[in-house]
């Protein structure tokens, strides 16, 4: 199973790829099975190419993303983070709480956003 | 389902009875089939009476708890809280993020409460 160290670097690799990498490169940190819950109660994203067009909808959109705070407990974590995206002069701040799940092969088995409208600040 | 009030009043009575109140007054918020497993990775209490013996444990430490910051979305929550525990003069301060999920009765089916010895600290 994945160590403590493992997730951390994961999770620091996720929120840097959020903010500049590609939806391929997201999604290949993902297993092949896995599931996107964002936000929860929302609709599920099953499998790694669906995750791919997920993350592709926001890929060329300008964005920083910073974590706030990190637990990592057994081969789970939870993190708080706050993601400013910029379109094109109109900008958001989105502070999720993630929760993800890795599977034995340290690979994201899935994803859960906590966040609704009432995280969103326009900026 | 219960809505986002609702599930806001119940992380913040939780939160005082954490702090202040007995293992059965937490325990009523709780679903009878309901599951914590507190801290992640570690045993899973199953069941009303189970949980009602894992708050009784600390039922009578002085504590203090603040929540930081909580996102409610669906019918789950997460919150970041600030937990104070003086036991006779010798205490300690823990961070988690816990995660809850809500059943149709607005009890908590679920809770898992994400730290580690790493977000522990002497005070």
């Amino acid at each position: 199973m994945p160590n403590a160290e493992h997730i951390t670097q994961t999770v620091h690799r996720y929120l840097d790829l959020v903010a500049t990498g590609s939806a391929d490169d997201i999604a290949a940190l993902y297993a092949d099975d896995a599931t996107v819950e964002d936000p929860v109660g929302g609709e599920v994203h099953i499998g790694r190419s669906a995750i791919r067009g997920f993350y592709a909808n926001v890929e060329n959109v300008k964005a920083k993303a910073e974590l706030v705070t990190l637990r990592v407990a057994g081969h789970e974590a939870a993190f708080h983070f706050r993601l400013t995206l910029d379109f094109d002069g109109s900008g958001m701040v989105i502070e999720p709480i993630d929760v993800m799940v890795f599977d034995s092969e340290g690979k994201i088995a899935s994803m859960k956003a906590y966040w609704s409208q009432a995280d969103v600040t326009p900026v």
